[in-house]
């Protein structure tokens, strides 16, 4: 995962075992050898063999030519992969398409029946689209330099090639400026990125075919700018870095040469700090309130022929897009920043809908797809594999403005995820969209995607990330002193919401603690999953599925007893007191579980009042509670809807119980 | 956890949010205020609360003195820690003490029913034994950097201060050497920590009160030493870095001055870099076949009177004591170096039993306990526990040589274990040698100790160390590409042989890898324990634990249909296909348990045939499989003995089923 371009399975299977070793055949740099030392790594990590190598190479890379300096947008990152019994060969034109094919290789590693091994196949693979991107939003929480490696790491795993790094926001600055100090001073709470730490990254990046493209906020969302240098504002100020989370008033003003020439000087240190050839200059979700009450900006605004607010962010666009020419620099905004007046070249980013990358298409300028990615959302998977940054209104552009559509980028903001919880929030639901934007337009059956998830969500676990690793750790810390198998029963029963709904639940802000059930608990659960497709397999034909109906009912029967032996620590416990109903509504989940089992055994269908009731009951336990979802609910439902119809298996009028 | 020296409880308890503040209150340096900086960040960590200080210092410290400049045996580490609803007071004489008052306050961090709190009480707390020290090994298995620092943190949180590193042996030569550095060249496969690396490791361990005692074992445990110089050896070599495990013929030669020579420029560079005064020399295990055949050395022995092997090696200490003496540095050997013509000042680490250690004290030399506290044999906690560097043969011992048993050093030799495995195999046993060294002799119940043992454990991971966080992931790995629920209660229902039985078990080696259930199985189960516990509940009185019944049979019911689920995943992989007789076994242990609990569900004492039948099985279903032992057989059998009784619960002749 991502799905390759193209495979074709071979015969047999090729052995990796402590002799595994790389030969490279061809061209070859500092780049690629350090990659292939990683993937041996990564290897004895996968597999706990220390790799010893031996005389004959196992893999063979061939490459043709070194990648560009600084990874670039559309560079050549195609690769061929052959595996026989015998050996695997690797080969690519340029080496980022050599580490995008390493990757592939150390995920087909799997144990079988004898050793380690990968298949024998063929593989032809490129990517769909040139740009696929992470943004992480480093400003609302405070992320350390390791969290952004270790991602990386996981971004190069599944050939997302753009980290797009939210840098600036209302709620803190998080880069040192040498040129105007007061920035990380008063702007960061003192948690920011030292001009050191930013080129460890962007070398970090890389050295993994990543670029990086660095986005500074403005002229809204601009507060921890005005906390520093409140006279860049278009209010007289004090300013303080903003400690809710929101959309808030705070401008730079626009109308001002000197803070055009502040401007000027500071994205000159940008340009030398990020080598790529983009910057984002955010510009979504201005507010004008203090625009339209500045008497002086009004008076510009009048003399210069700007009729509106629209046109005067337009205005400070155009002035911010030739700024950053001057410094050899493209530039990149949210969709708000399109308007007629800027210059081709600009990439347009889409969070609002796809009609706006459409249009912007359709006007000549690059587009980027958000809308749909937005991982901070926790919706499932499924949701953000279906999204197609060429579906909905691009399917209407032609080719040339199709051509334009560059890609995607998955999106974390950071208001609900702090650094303990950001890789389970981002991992492995990025790699969903990740395929989405490699993998051929026909790889869309979401059933596959999530099996082969479900793999890449434990082999992700090897590039150092630590989104299942670190479940039980918050699981025992929320539970405190005691054993939590009862706890981890209710965790792995529910499903954390997203910004949408926790923006609503609670007053929060940046000093609200996230260290609840919410914030442990997965966007989506695996175990139910599992469980789901355990109760179709069950339901296809119970009377072959004994083993199956009986984990099914050791599990209702669980859920059932888990509320009363649960109850102790949660009335203990004011981190879990909230839990009470919910971990209730487990249990009668339970209950009516078992209960349908029973008639499932029995051969004969379930009565429809009593269908009917169960049903009812279930969608109400379904409600949110704690800032959670009782996904339990789902296989039951299922179970329940299928014992009510006198279908499948059950049809012959025998159980499961006459064993 | 150590218990304290003196504990008395108040009433009432300390919240504990993101007010918390730390103030100083007399002496402060650097140091200090390092170890409060990470204390509020470890606050962080535990309650998930980012720490934003409040007014009102929640603790105040009050030291009067500096540590020493490096930490130094015997060096005053007492603290008092007074804790009411309204505020703590930490107060040490030197910050030493106040270091470990902090791990203490730390520790008592729980959640409540309204918030994270501290209990009110009063603690005078000074360790019984000065030198309490864990052993290291990396020459076996290579451990790198962090490895060392994680462990080092988690040494402290427990109150251990002395890290004794043993840092070579016949596979590998693990320091840097600017002398001599074909040592690290070709003595260490590449793996050997730079110069750069031991100073910060020192460090690191010295801001935390941390001695950091190097160990380079000679004469014999040498052939990494050889490997690089075979000119020091008693033979003509050549030699190569040992691959097996054992004790090994290469030796240092005793009779040459030219040795001496060497040795001393050597030790001359690791007193540089080792600040501590006492340097470790080995000494262990010296075959003499070497020296036996070698004419030279059997001339320089006649020449000299020395009479046999042992006097030689005795020669080469005394030797090798001079030499250290020019460097300012005092020796410590293991208990083979003890002979008479040693000066006084010499430490004996005794590893063969308790009357070598009881023999060098009526000789006049200090004296530390390793012998019983032995991690890598995989020994319960309790076993090392009740082991007291006092008892035994030092029981006999007047004040004046009791006064030399100085302390104690649980030892982690590294055979079976890796940087991905040392965690686990130290922690939490550890912590419970920790409290046998620190806490007053009277500290005994190990039924108190493992229920601390247990909160300690989920603690100690806030200090980095991943010997939970660890566990699924390494089984995951076993899995492959499936989920897992059954590989987890199998895991969980077995505990990890040691070296006496690995050693055995298969041909060992530094190249055979350590990716087996055994590496990843705990070497003891936290959760068999817990449902020993729920067995003896439900034992003493069957008709009021309803639940707890419910409970065991839930699990009984899940082992019992283990192995058919599990069976698939066992037959498919290489790794696993070893353990399909002990999942067989964990099945039938399910359901002999499910009988016993109807038994005792029907209120009938079982018929002594039955009894009798079953606790035979039981005890052959017992004996190791895969290296590992089928744990779960233990609260089986308690059941099994507990309904053959016609007592407790049983007696009236009423069950617990008659709900």
């Amino acid at each position: 995962m991502p799905m390759p371009a193209e495979v074709r399975l071979g015969e047999g299977k090729l052995l990796i075992d402590a002799s595994f070793s790389i030969r490279m055949n061809g061209y070859s740099d500092q780049k690629l050898q350090a990659a292939a030392s990683r993937l041996t790594t990564r290897i004895s990590r996968q597999t706990g063999i220390p790799i010893t190598g031996g005389d004959r190479p196992v893999l063979t890379i061939e490459c043709r030519a070194a990648a560009p300096e600084t990874p670039r947008l559309g560079e050549d990152e195609s690769y061929q992969l052959d595996i026989t019994p015998k050996t695997a060969h690797l080969s690519a034109h340029a080496v980022t398409g050599a580490l995008r094919g390493m990757e592939t290789f150390s995920q087909l590693i799997v144990p079988g029946a004898d050793s380690f091994f990968v298949p024998a196949l063929h593989i032809e693979d490129r990517p769909r689209f040139a740009w696929r991107g992470l943004m992480l939003d480093v400003a609302r929480h405070w992320m350390p330099t390791p969290v952004i490696l270790r991602n990386l790491d996981a971004m190069a795993a599944v050939k997302l090639n753009v980290l797009h790094w939210h840098l600036s926001d209302d709620q803190g600055f998080r880069v040192e400026s040498q040129r105007f100090p007061k920035l990380q001073e008063l702007g960061s709470d003192g948690n920011y990125y030292t001009q050191a730490e930013i080129r460890r990254v962007v070398a970090y990046a890389g050295e993994r075919g990543i670029r990086v493209v660095p986005e500074f906020d403005i002229p809204g969302h601009a507060t921890s700018w005005l906390a520093a240098y409140p006279e860049l504002g278009s209010a007289p100020g004090p300013f303080r870095i903003e400690r809710k989370w929101g959309i808030f008033e705070p401008t730079l003003d626009p109308t001002r040469e000197d803070v055009y020439a502040f401007l000027g000087a500071f994205f000159g240190e940008v340009a030398g700090l990020f080598p790529d050839e983009y910057v984002h200059i955010g510009g979504d979700e201005v507010l004008d309130n203090e625009w339209r009450s500045n008497a002086a900006i009004q008076q510009f605004c009048r003399r210069n022929g700007l009729r509106s607010s629209v046109e005067l962010h337009a205005y400070f666009n155009r002035k911010l897009q030739k700024l950053l020419e001057k410094h050899g620099k493209k530039m990149m905004g949210w969709d708000e920043v399109l308007s007629p007046a800027l210059e081709p070249g600009v990439v347009i980013q889409s969070w609002r809908g796809q009609q706006s990358l459409a249009d912007a298409a359709r006007k000549g300028y690059r587009g980027v797809l958000s809308f749909g990615y937005y991982l901070n959302y926790l919706k499932p998977a499924a949701f953000h594999y279906q999204v197609d940054p060429l579906g909905d209104a691009a399917k209407e552009l032609d080719g040339a403005q199709a051509a334009l559509i560059t890609g995607g980028e998955a999106c974390m903001w950071a208001e609900y995820i702090t650094e303990e919880t950001i890789d389970s929030r981002l991992w492995p639901r990025a790699a969903a969209i990740a395929e989405r934007l490699w993998s051929p337009a026909t790889v869309t059956d979401a059933d596959s995607m999530y099996n082969r998830l479900g793999i890449v969500s434990r082999w992700l676990e090897y590039t150092g990330v630590r989104h299942r690793s670190d479940y039980q750790p918050l699981l025992d810390r929320l539970a405190g002193t005691r054993a939590t198998p009862e706890l981890l029963a209710l965790a792995d029963a529910v499903e954390a919401l997203g910004l949408n709904e926790r923006q609503v639940a609670r007053h929060y802000s940046s000093f609200v603690p996230l260290n609840r059930l919410v914030d442990a608990a997965r966007p989506e659960s695996e175990r139910i999953r599992e469980i789901g497709n355990l109760v179709n397999r069950l339901l296809a034909d119970p009377s072959q599925h004994r083993p199956e109906a009986e984990e099914i009912r050791l599990l209702f029967s669980q859920w059932s007893l888990n509320n009363e032996l649960l109850q102790p620590l949660l009335e203990s416990n004011f981190l879990l007191k909230e839990l009470e109903p919910l971990s209730a509504n487990l249990s009668r989940t339970g209950n009516i579980g078992l209960q349908a089992l029973q008639y499932l055994a029995s051969g004969v269908p379930a009565p429809p009042d009593w269908v009917a009731k169960e049903k009812q009951e279930l969608s109400e336990m379904e409600e949110s509670k704690a800032e959670v979802v009782l996904a339990a609910v789902r296989p039951v439902r299922a179970l329940v809807e299928g014992i009510s119809k006198p279908s499948a298996g059950i049809a012959g009028g025998r159980g499961f119980a006459d064993k």
